[in-house]
């Protein structure tokens, strides 16, 4: 079978392998259909992780498939059952897990990056992990369940309530996903986005934007929710200003949520934390609840799949997608893993 | 009448006014007994707020006193009554007020800073501003009811519950009203404190104390809380290196209370907010059920006030205490406001 795993120094390899062993006895082999490329990865295509990461990695955490075997303990899941995989793999013991925050497990396997993930064609995997899809949610959709259970979770941390006004900052795909479900949980939403194409893309959708770089976000988001200030903030762009700039943008008790990824610290205005009694909280991946209202959000057509679905390349066509992901000329680009046996680029869907 | 005013220039004057004229109709005319100097009039006798305050200002915002006169349309209120004031005048309209936080007036007018406070020997109040003292409660105690409700609020705006672990960094007076209110409400606490003789002085009210210069700060919560961290930090201490090393101590979705004042932008570690989905609390004063509280606390004898008031002056002597807590020689120091016609300053009292 066929894998594209990263091999270090920033080169991503097709391989060929040996067929998986059969599934475990709690596990089920997938034939995995699509696996979405997102920016964790391409932290591990640059060796930013080269210390968490044991090389080759078979990399890939969201992903959508159909099970082709089961182990012979497993009872609720049968062979031709259309799945995906929440990533993460908790040892049940810790502090978080024992307060029911297994989600932060201190011990967390990050399934894809921790141990092999899905850019593999024959995948074996625990079923406590499987998450069911339903009938009317196609294989190429669901591969955006993971990304999408991100945003779900970063709009139930906020607390957002039908009728808020939530800025999110940053209209990269993690930024759409969470003004789309911030919007389908009844907010009032507008995205803060220095890139024009971005910007235009984020229009389409139905969303107002801001240019911050062209006018005073301040003024603006003031005169938006009347001088009240953003109920949210959503801080997806991992830029030092916009995190400095955020807090200027919330109303009295107004909640900002982190969801980018800042390597160093940032500076705060933690005198208008103080005056406003602001909230700013953290939100890391998901729990199964997320997981499963973003299966509900993509089943029933709420989240703009085909728009935030870029291109869908084949399985040796990996580093060269990363090279569109960091050039911005991409959204969400889907790996095709099953593909021909000797793979070729298939078309640009949009 | 004699009123202690800061004159601009970091000057305190003792100024001979003529008598308050009555009490307008919804006010009453305070005797004010005992006035409390604290960290923001510090502020206003370094010249910090001068482009807020209007000189000469009789400062001062916490307070006791006795009713010696009502005005026309006062009925719950009489002569002889023992109360404290409440010192944030809201406007009631603007969108903080509307949404039930009044604490948090968009245009709030913070009596003794905003307008005239209590280094007056009689005082003219609008009754909505009173909070009555009961009869166990003498007038020397009854001064550390303000401080003491800001306590009360960042406490509540914790969430902190029986049981849990509380780390307070910076064991000053506001740093040992947290702590002291923190156990009231069933944590366990430890205060981390630079200063030796501080810590001395917290040791002494049962605390646990943590010089973090001496040990490694996290290691140490670590070990305290079995691995886990704390359930609540709170920032008291106005360092950026204790901001910095905040979100170490904290445990998975743990809470960081701001209490202290920030001038400047402080660099924050969200790395591990994102990682341990940590939330960020900003604190401001209190709302009436806050101070209602603090009356309760005081009253049944909760709170160490004698440990905290280190000493008694007469309203010449503001200057000069000034003096003594820039100096750190003092917790709390309250002003004997009506004294001598030719004030003296009184002794030590610990």
């Amino acid at each position: 079978m066929l894998t594209a795993a990263y091999t270090g120094n920033k080169t991503i390899e097709l391989q060929r392998r040996d067929a998986q062993p059969s599934p475990g006895q709690d596990e089920v082999q997938i034939s995995v259909a699509y696996t979405g490329l997102c920016g964790t990865d391409l932290h591990i295509f640059h060796g930013d992780m080269d210390a968490r990461v044991a090389t080759p990695l078979a990399f890939g955490h969201e992903m959508s498939g159909e099970i082709t075997a089961v182990g012979s303990s497993v009872e609720d899941w049968a062979v031709g059952d259309r799945v995906t995989v929440m990533p993460l793999d908790w040892d049940g013991t810790c502090p978080a897990c024992r307060a029911g925050n297994q989600h932060i497990c201190h011990n967390l396997n990050f399934v894809g990056i921790d141990s092999p993930g899905a850019l593999q064609q024959r995948w074996n995997v625990r079923t406590d992990l499987l998450v069911r899809l339903p009938e009317g949610l196609d294989l190429r959709t669901a591969a955006l369940v993971e990304p999408t259970a991100v945003a779900v979770h970063d709009v139930r941390r906020s607390r957002l309530t039908e009728g808020s006004k939530a800025a999110v900052i940053g209209g990269g795909p993690i930024g759409v996903l969470i003004a789309t479900v911030a919007r389908a949980f009844g907010a009032d939403v507008a995205v803060l986005e220095v890139d024009a194409a971005r910007r235009g893309q984020v229009e389409e959708l139905g969303f107002i934007t801001v240019d911050p770089t062209a006018v005073d976000q301040k003024a603006w988001i003031e005169e938006w929710t009347g001088g009240v200030g953003a109920d949210v903030v959503f801080e997806v762009s991992g830029a030092a200003a916009a995190v400095l700039g955020a807090t200027d943008l919330a109303r009295v008790r107004g909640t900002i949520v982190v969801v980018a990824i800042h390597p160093t610290p940032r500076p705060i205005d933690l005198q208008r934390v103080f005056w406003r009694e602001l909230e700013i909280l953290g939100a890391r991946v998901y729990e199964r609840t997320d997981f499963e209202k973003a299966v509900e959000l993509l089943a029933e057509g709420t989240i703009p799949s085909e728009a935030l679905i870029t291109k869908v390349v084949a399985l040796d066509a990996v580093e060269e997608a990363f090279h569109d992901l960091e050039a911005g000329r991409a959204m969400k680009i889907l790996v095709d893993v099953q593909g021909d046996e000797a793979p070729v680029t298939t078309g640009a869907t949009r």
